[in-house]
């Protein structure tokens, strides 16, 4: 896919009133440019918190030339999220009133801002229907969003490990996280954006507990001396998940990221939940891992049935959350009928 | 119940062969001391991680007068254990080396290291049989290493949310801890016991959601205001559990009893968990609880299974792990036909 960077020089105004100028989009389309008229089908693609804005990357095995989601047939998109340090303006960009990055002069921003931000790409190119919408986590807080902030636009829509809202349980995982950073004094000074670089490190190894599970730790890391002292195997990946994350990621970004995904709220000033996704006419596919550590069955389920034109499907995986970047074949079976009636 | 401590003038000798001189071990028992031919039966408590030897202060629904576990009626017991900085000589006390507290010169310790400590208090009071021991957590840890370390002394034994060996789940949560204690740079300077505060503060947050679950969290930390736009709730319970265990207790006694954790291992020079198990001669209890995050049922139903004389009960739960410290009514149910034979 072509990297592509697109400047914003209208004021870009956040849910909190803030807003900052020059707002730097970057995103990845198909090869082959966008057409007036053109006869693609349109995939839009919304990339996971630490993910950017090409899937040949990070799914390789979904998405490419001759993969399911096939970058020479269809017209494939997807937009670096708001916040996310891979391009698009982040609190690690330069902010141009100080010369130095934003830091914590970045505006906290919601999914609906990232949805606004993806929606001026839409704009941009002059598309005007979106035949499949995918995203994972919260890459699918957008995709829901969006189903409500453009009903119109979305013909249809899979939805991976995620819900319409989010939960105390999310919420207390991230609160860890930003304990964590904080604990880290080197996060306050904004100095450089290595900053909080040892709380970044400890946010990630909390992270992959939530994101995997119990089964899944299991199988990958068990002790491989029965006559161990202190158990070691799965603490070196704790660390070793960590330092992989601070080497391409710094701290401010993950902040506002992990922030933004409290905002998750779909029922807020639209009457509550239920009444929000009763609007959606999209025709949607949640699929549900049966080991999701974030999102249970149940929930999604529930979200599933709120919706008119809805079918819910469970994978199993013994890798919780991650299933949504593990599981390929499973997808693969639920995706492939829905992209051949498109 | 009635403070007691005891120092251990002979050089008391870790697993690792370090040992520290003057060990001091603090107890709780009944209110009247053991006897030589006491005819009272000798209720064992091995207390959890963050506990104290007094049991009626964090058990009270089952310990002490005229409660189940009843303090007038039993000889009853409880060691704080090694490392705890609860009375015990732990990183906390003073080293006789340095005038300053043991810090890191404290030498790493195991569960066996626990028991060896409290079996010095056994053998100072001349008890000889323990009718009936219980433990939760790492203090079940302590109950299933007694049970092989003296296999004539326990007669009965209730093991509760515990295993025979650590789990790579277990070591993952262990290792969050970890680096969040060392994100906190005032950890390592070893200035004063508040080093590493905002660390051990963020362990807690960490253990917290280890400790209870999803669905605990959602039933107790629901966003009161459906409008919300970043949730806060379940954040606020999380900083308020990290600085209500930083009030009480220091970031190196937490360090080193959660590396303890990591030590679990039945088997250790004993031809495996299996054989270990196998010498275990005392009627064994367990109790598992469905929601329980570090230890499955199916986990604890295989220790129980390697035991001759086991039996093994589920109790359902929505608060995990941390069900042993709520669930009086269920654990009451499985214990008290337990006291009533003794």
């Amino acid at each position: 896919m072509i990297r592509h960077s697109f400047t914003y020089t209208n004021p870009f105004t956040f849910e909190s009133g803030e807003s900052i100028s020059n707002l730097e989009i970057v995103y990845h389309t198909s090869s082959r440019d966008w057409q007036k008229n053109d006869s693609r089908k349109v995939i839009w693609i919304c990339h996971a918190l630490t993910g950017n804005s090409d899937p040949e990357e990070w799914w390789s095995d979904l998405v490419g030339k001759g993969r399911l989601i096939d970058t020479e047939k269809y017209f494939v998109i997807c937009v670096n999220m708001l916040g996310s340090p891979y391009g698009t303006t982040s609190p690690a960009s330069i902010n141009p009133n100080s010369g130095t990055p934003y830091f914590f002069d970045y505006p906290a921003f919601t999914i609906r801002d990232i949805v606004n931000s993806e929606i001026i790409i839409r704009k941009h190119l002059g598309i005007e229907s979106i035949d499949f919408m995918i995203g994972s986590s919260i890459g699918g807080f957008q995709s829901l969003e969006w189903l409500i902030m453009e009903p119109d636009i979305i013909k249809n829509a899979v939805i991976i490990a995620t819900s319409a809202m989010t939960t105390p349980w999310l919420t207390a995982h991230n609160e860890s996280m930003r304990m964590a950073l904080e604990a880290d004094p080197s996060f306050r000074e904004c100095k450089s954006l290595k900053g909080g670089e040892m709380g970044l490190r400890t946010a990630r190894a909390i992270g992959m507990t939530l994101y995997r599970s119990r089964e899944g730790y299991g199988l990958t890391q068990a002790e491989p001396d029965p006559e161990f002292v202190f158990s070691s195997k799965a603490a070196s990946y704790q660390r070793y998940q960590g330092k992989k994350l601070s080497d391409r990621f710094d701290a401010y970004s993950y902040y506002y990221l992990i922030n933004s995904t409290d905002s998750q709220n779909l029922g807020r000033g639209r009457g509550g939940i239920e009444k929000a996704l009763s609007t959606v006419s999209a025709n949607c596919t949640f699929i549900a891992i049966d080991s999701d550590g974030i999102f249970s069955v149940q929930e999604i389920q529930h979200v599933a049935d709120c919706i008119r034109n809805s079918s819910m499907n469970i994978i199993s995986s013994d890798f919780g959350h991650d299933g949504f970047l593990i599981e390929y074949p499973k997808i693969t079976k639920i995706i492939e009928p829905i992209l051949k009636k498109l």
